[in-house]
C-alpha cells in the first residue's frame, strides 16, 4: 500500500455565502461541475437507461415509463436552472434545494409533506491518494428517486450493475430501497476506508517500532484529522438512519426498514472502529514523544559524560603548561617552583594520574547509575 | 487576507453592577452611544421610511399607518427614558427591559403575554480587524417589531435592502419573519467569520510547514480564543431557534417556523465548524510544540557533538603542552621525559593521532545512528 | 486594584465530625462567633428595627407588631441555644437546624409542611484581599423569614437600606421576596467578584504580553482555584433557583417566580463567565509555558553556538601551544618538527585562519537557520 | 498529623474467580477471616447482647426475644456453612449470598420479596496508615437485620454505644433504621477520612511552598488515588441511598426516609469535597512540574552563561601560549612575530582585555535580560 | 506470572468488503476455520453428545431426540453451505447470518419473530501470551439452541462439564439458560483477564519503584490498550445484558433473567475495574515520566557543575600558559612582564588559589540550594 506521507487535503467547508439573502436561493459554488443526468427506468423484468440533457428529456423518459420506478441520477450541481426545474417539477421546497447545492451539509434526513429528503457524506482517497469529502443528497417521491453527487465519479458503479444485473430486491422494492442502497453503499466505503487507514497505522506502528523519525509525528497527526473527519460524517449518518427507521412516510417501507437496521449496526460499528483507531494513534503519538526525548536524553547524557570526563585531564594538563619558573642568571631553570616537572618520569606519573582520575569519574557514574537507560 | 498577528480584543464582559439594586432597574452603561431610530412601516405595496426622534415621534408614525407593519430600529442605548418610554407604551415587562440595556445576555428567546422577546451575539471583525461582539434584542408585539443594537454600525443593511426591494415574503409575512430574517442574516455572518477564520487557519498551517516561527502559537491561541466566543454564541442561539420554533405565540406563524427549522439546521452546522476547527487548531500547535522540539533537539544535539569531538583532542593538545622537561646544566634538555616530543615528525604523529581520535568519535556516534533525525 | 500575588485562602471546608451522632445534633464548630440579631417588622407603611438578644426577645417583638412581615436578621452562629430555641419556635426539624450550623452545605432549596429553607455561598473578597466563602441560609414561614450569616460583616447593607427606604415592592411582597432579594444580592456580588477577577486577569494577561515573570504562573493557578469555588457554588445556586421556581409553598408567591426567572437567567450568565474565564486562564497558562519554553531554548542556543565557535579555535591555540621540538646540543631548535611555528608571520597565518574557521561555522549555522527565532 | 509518605496499599480487587461455576456459589477467598457473631436484642426498655458460635446459637437467641427487633453482626465472613445457613434460615437467594462472600460489589440497594439488601464500602486508614477499603453488607428482614463486615476492626462502635445508651429513635425504629444508622457511619467516615486527606493536602501545599522536593509527586498522585478509591465508592453510594429513598419496603420506614434524605445531602457533599480535592491536587501538581522545570532552567542558564563567558577569554589565553616564534643563531627570540608578547606589560594589557570581553558579554546578557527570572 | 513485555496483538478488525454488495451475503473471511459440530441433546435425566458433519447429521440427531433441548455448538466459520442450511432449516433473517460471519459484532442481542439472536466478544489470552478478541454468537429457537464460535478453541469447557454433571438448572431450565451460561462464563473470563492486568500493573508498578527503565512506558501503553478492548466489550455487553432482561421473548424465562441480573451486576464490576485500572495504569505513566525528567535533570545538573568548576580553573591555567616574556639579550627573561611567574612558591600560591576558587563556586551553589534534588 502507498505510504500516507501527505498532508490530507481538508478542504474546509467555504460555502459561498450571501448574506440575509433570501432564504432558499440557489446559489451555485464558482467550482461546481455542470451536470451528467442518467435515468434509470425499470420494473422487475424491465430496465431502461437514458441520458439526460435538461428537465425536458428527464419528464420524455418518466411519460414513457408509466409504473416503472426512475431513478435520476445526476453527477454536477452546477446548473442551477436544472435544479430549478427539478423543484417546480416535483414541487419541492426551495429550501431543500438550497440543500442540494450547499455542498457543506451535515448526514440529516428531513421529511415533507409527499417526499422525503437525504444526505450523507462521501468521503474517499481518489487516485492522487487525497482524501476526498463531499455529498450524496438523494429526493423519493412516488415512484422517483433522485439523486444528486457533486463530481463525475462514478462512486455508486456497484449500484448500477447490481440494478443491471436485476437480482435481489433492488428492482422490485421501490425507489425508498435504492435510498437505502445508495446510503449503504457510503457506509460500505467507510470500511474500505478505514481498513485503509488500519493498514496506515499498521505501518505507522511499525515504523514506530523499527525506524522511528519525526514522520511519525506528521502521519499520526493526519491520520488522526482523517478519523474526525470520518467521525464527523459517521455521527450523524446514525442519527439520519436512525430517523429513517422511525419515518412514517410511505417511501420509506417496513422491509426497507430491516435492512436500515442493519445499516444502523454498520454506522455504530464503524464509530467504534473510529474511536479505537483515534485511541491508537494517540498512544503512537505519546509512545513517539515518549521515545524521542528518551533518545534525546540518552545522546545528551554520553555526551556530556564524555566532556566531564576530559575538562578536569584538561585543567591539570593546563597547570602542568603553566610557566611559573625560575632561571638563575644564566638562564638555568632552579627546579624548586614547579618541582612536580622535574622529577624523573614525572610525566609518566601525570599520564597515570590523569587516567585514574577518567576511571575514577567513570566508576561512580556508573556506580549512580548513570549508564542505566531510563 | 489581512494577517491575523493582533491579539483578538475580547472584551471581557463588565456589566455595571448594581448590588441589590431593584430588579428591573434601567441602569445606561456609561460607554453606551445616543440611540437612533429609524421607523419602517410597510405592508404589500407600501414602504415608508422615517427618522424617530424619541417616543413621540415613533407613535405619531405608528398612528400614521394603521394596519402597516412596523420595525422600529433603535441602534445605540444610551437614552434610558426612550427604553422606559417604549416600555411603557407596548407594556413591557421591566425585566426584559433590563435584559435590552444589560448587553451581556447569552442568546435567548422568552414568551410574554402578547409579546415576545429575544437576543443574540452580533460578531464581526470591525475595519480595524478587531473581533467585535455585542448584543441584539428584538420585541415584537403585534404588528411592531423593535430591534435594539448596541452601536451605529448598519449590520443589517441587507435586510433593509430586501425590505426596500419588496420581493419575497418579507413584507407580508409580518413582524415575526422580520425578527427571523435578522436572526438568519446574525448566523450567515457567523459564516462569514467562520471563513475568514478558515483562511486564517490555512494561512498558519502553511506558516507551520513553509517557515514556522512563534508568531504560530499566538495566531493559534487567538484562533481558538475566537472559535470559543463564536461557539459560547452559538450553541444557546440554537436552543433559542429551537424554542422559537416549538413557540406558540401568535408572533411566530406557522410560515416563520419552517424558515426557522432551516435556520436551526445553519446554526448546528455553524457549531460543527467551529468544532472542526478548533481540533485542527489544536493539532497545529500540537504540531508546531512537537517542531520547536524537535528542531531544538537536533541543535543541541550537533552543537553538541562538535564540542565532544574537540574536547578530547583538545586535552591531547593540552598534554603535549606540558612543560615536564629535565635541562642539563647547560640549559641543554634531557629528552627522556616526554620522549614523544623529540622524536622525529612527532608532531605529525600527534596531528595523525588526533584526526583519527575524531574520525572514531564521528564513526561511533554515526553507528550508533545519533546523526539521524528522530 | 490592588494586585493579585497572594495566596487565595481556600478553606477547606472541615465540618467538626461527631461520627455516629444522632443525626440532627446542633454542634457548633469551635470557631463560630456569637450572635448578633436584629429583627425589621415592616408593613407597607411601617418599619421598626429592634435588637434581639435571645428568643424571648424576638418574640416579644413578633407579639407586638401582629400582621408585619418579620425579618430576624442573625449574624453569626455561635449559640446553640438560640437556634434551638428558633427550632422549637417554629417547629423545624433537627435536621434542618443542623444544616443551619454545618457551614458547608452547597446550595440547596428545601421544601418542609409549613415553611422552606434554602442555603447559598456569600463569596467575597474581604479588606484583607483573602476570598471570604462562607455561608447563608434562609428559612421562610408564614410572615417571618429568618436569615443566618455566619460572620459579623454587614454583607446585606443594599437590601436594608432599600428596606428603610420603603420603596418598590419590598415592603409588601412577604418575606418570600425578601429571602429572594438575599439570593439575588448574593448574585450581584458574584458579577462584582467576576469584574474583579476579569481585571486580575487582565493585569495578569498585560503581564504576560509586557514583563512576563514566573508569578504568572502561580496568579494564573490562583485565579483558576478561584474561579473553581465561585462555579461550584453557581452550579447547585441554579438548581436551587429552579427549585423555587418550581416550587408550590405559597411562601414563593408567582411576583415572585418572576424575579426567580431573572435571577436564573443571571445565575447562568455567571457561569459563563466563568467558564470564558477558566479558558481564557488556561490559554494564559498555555501561552506562559511555551513563552517560557521557547525564550529558555533561544538563551540556550545562543549559548551554546558562542562555546561551539570557540571550542575548535581553543583547539587549535592548543596545538600551537605543544611543545614538539628538537634543539641541537646548544639549545638552538631545530625548525623541522613544527614548521608552522617558525614560518614567518605564521603567528598572523594562525589568527587569520582561526578567524576564518570562526566565520565558516556562524556561515553554515545561519546557513542551517539557526538564528531564527522558532 | 503523620506525613503521608507511604504508599497507598490499594489492593487491586481479586475475586476469587471459579469460572462457568453455577451461580451462587458461596466460594469463600483464601484471606477470609472466621468470623465473630453478636447478636444484640432490644425494644425500647430492654437490650440482650449474646455472642453467637452459629446458626443455632444465633436462633435460640432469636426464640428467647419474641417481638424484639434483632442485629445479628457478623465480623470475618470465612465460613460459608454459616453464610449458607443464615440464606437457609431467612430464605435468602443464592445470588444475594454470593455477592456477600464476594467482596468486591459496588455499594447498591437491591429488593427482593420479603427482605432488602444493600452493600457500602468501608474505606478508614488504619493503625498503620494504611488504606482499608472493605465492603459492608446488610440484609434486612421482617425484625431481623444481619450486618456482615470483612475484618475483626470494630467499625461500628458508635453505632453499638448508642444502641446500648438507649437513647434517640435507635432503639424503636426497626431495623431499617439500623441499616441507616450503619451506612450514614460509613458517610461520616468518609468525612473523617476526607478531613485526613485536606490535611494531606495543606502539608502537601505548603511543603510545595516552602521547601519542595520529588516527594510531593508521588503524594500528589497518592492523594489523587486515594481521592479515587472514595470517589468509586461515594457515587454509587448515592444512588443506592435514592433507591432506599424511593424503595416501597415496608422495611424503610417513613422516618427512616427523611433521615435518608439528609444522608443524601451528605453523600452529595462528600462527592463535592472529592472533586474539590482532586482538582487542588492536580493544580499542585501542575505548579510543582512548573517549579521544577523553571528551577532546572534557571540553574542550567547560570551555568551555561559561566561557562560561555570563560570559553572566549580560555581561547584568548591558549592564543598567548602559543609558541610561535623565531630564535635566531644564539638562541635569542626574535621578536616580530608575535609582538605583542614582548610589549612593554603586555601581559597586563592582556588581562585587561580579557576582562573587557567578560564584563561586555555579562552587559550583553544582561541587556538581553537573561537574568531576569522568566 | 509470565511478563508482559510484548506487544498486544490487537488484531485490527479487517472485515471482508464486498461495497454494495446485497445485505445478507454470507462471506466467509479467508482466514475462518472449517466448523466443528458437536450436538448436545439432553434432558433432566439424558444427555446424547453427537459430532455432527453437515446439516444432514444434526437434523438427524434432533429428529432422533424429540423433546430434548438440543445444543449445536459449532466451532469455526468457514464452510458458507453450512451456515446457510442453518438459516434454511430454521427460518432465520440472512442479515442474522451475515452478522454471524462477519466476526467484528459489538456485543448486541436482536429480537425476531420466533427466535432471538446475540454476539459477545471472547477475549483471551492464548498460550502464547497472545491477546485474542474473537466473536461468539449465539440462535436461540425453541427447544435449540445454536452456538458459533470462530475458533476450535474449547472455550466453553466449563459449560459442557456441568452439563455433563447434570447437577443444577443447567439442564431443565432450556436453551436460554445455556445461553446465559456461555454470556456469564465469556464475563467470568473478564475477571480472569483483569486479575492477570492487576497483575501485571503491579508488577509494572514494583518495577518503577525499584528499577525504572524505559520498558514501562511500553508496558503501560500496552496495558492500557488491553483495557480499551475490553472495556469496548463491556460496555456494549452491559447494554445486551439489559436488553434480555428486558426481552419478552418466551426463549428468556423469568427464572433466567433472575440470574440476567446478576450477570449485568458482574458486568458492570468489571467495567468499574477497567476504569479503575485505566486510572492506575495513567498515574503509572506520569510518575515514570516525572521521574524519568527528574533523573535527567539530575544528571545533566551535577554534570554541568562539575564542568562549570573546572572551566574557570582552566582558564587560570591558560594564564600562567601564556608566554608574554621579554628576554635580554643572553636570552635571559626579565621578570616585570608576568611578575607572579617568578615570585618564590608562586606556583604554591596559583594552586592554593584555584583550590578556593572551585571551593568558593561548592559553596555558593549549595548556599543556593543546587544541590538539593528537587
Amino acid at each position: 500500500m502507498a505510504s500516507y506521507n501527505k498532508r490530507v487535503h481538508y478542504k474546509h467547508p467555504k460555502r459561498k455565502i450571501n448574506v440575509g439573502a433570501r432564504p432558499g436561493s440557489i446559489i451555485i459554488p464558482d467550482d461546481a461541475q455542470e451536470p451528467r443526468i442518467i435515468i434509470y427506468s425499470f420494473n422487475e423484468d424491465d430496465l431502461q437507461t437514458s441520458k439526460g440533457k435538461d428537465m425536458k428529456t428527464i419528464t420524455q423518459q418518466i411519460d414513457k415509463c408509466k409504473g416503472h420506478t426512475h431513478w435520476i441520477k445526476i453527477n454536477g450541481l452546477g446548473d442551477a436552472n436544472l435544479i430549478e426545474d427539478i423543484g417546480t417539477f416535483l414541487g419541492i421546497n426551495l429550501l431543500v434545494l438550497e440543500d442540494v447545492v450547499n455542498t457543506h451539509q451535515r448526514p440529516k434526513f428531513d421529511e415533507y409533506e409527499g417526499y422525503v429528503f437525504g444526505t450523507s457524506r462521501i468521503i474517499y482517497f481518489n487516485k492522487d491518494n487525497e482524501l476526498i469529502n463531499c455529498q450524496f443528497s438523494g429526493l423519493v417521491k412516488d415512484n422517483i428517486i433522485i439523486s444528486f453527487e457533486e463530481s463525475h465519479f462514478d462512486y455508486f458503479e456497484v449500484v448500477t450493475t447490481r440494478l443491471k444485473a436485476g437480482k435481489g430486491v433492488i428492482r422490485t422494492a421501490g425507489p425508498g430501497y435504492i435510498f437505502y442502497a445508495l446510503t449503504d453503499t457510503i457506509l460500505d466505503n467507510y470500511f474500505v476506508l478505514l481498513s485503509k487507514i488500519g493498514d496506515m497505522i499498521d505501518e505507522t506502528e511499525d515504523k514506530l517500532y523499527k525506524s522511528p523519525d519525526k514522520s511519525i509525528m506528521f502521519d499520526a497527526q493526519q491520520l488522526k484529522r482523517t478519523l474526525i473527519i470520518i467521525r464527523r460524517a459517521c455521527w450523524p449518518e446514525r442519527d439520519k438512519i436512525n430517523d429513517m427507521i422511525r419515518s412514517e412516510s410511505s417511501e420509506i417501507t417496513k422491509d426497507t426498514k430491516l435492512f436500515l437496521r442493519d445499516a444502523y449496526d454498520h454506522c455504530i460499528q464503524a464509530m467504534d472502529m473510529v474511536e479505537s483507531y483515534k485511541e491508537v494513534t494517540s498512544s503512537i503519538i505519546d509512545l513517539y514523544l515518549s521515545m524521542v526525548s528518551n533518545r534525546m536524553n540518552e545522546i545528551m547524557k554520553v555526551l556530556t559524560i564524555i566532556s566531564v570526563i576530559f575538562i578536569p585531564l584538561t585543567f591539570i594538563a593546563g597547570i602542568y603548561g603553566m610557566n611559573f619558573s625560575r632561571q638563575d642568571d644564566h638562564g638555568r631553570i632552579i627546579k624548586d617552583n614547579m618541582p612536580e616537572l622535574y622529577v624523573n618520569h614525572g610525566y609518566v606519573y601525570a599520564l597515570v594520574g590523569m587516567f585514574l582520575i577518567g576511571a575514577i569519574q567513570l566508576f561512580v557514574f556508573w556506580r549512580k547509575g548513570w549508564f542505566n537507560k531510563l
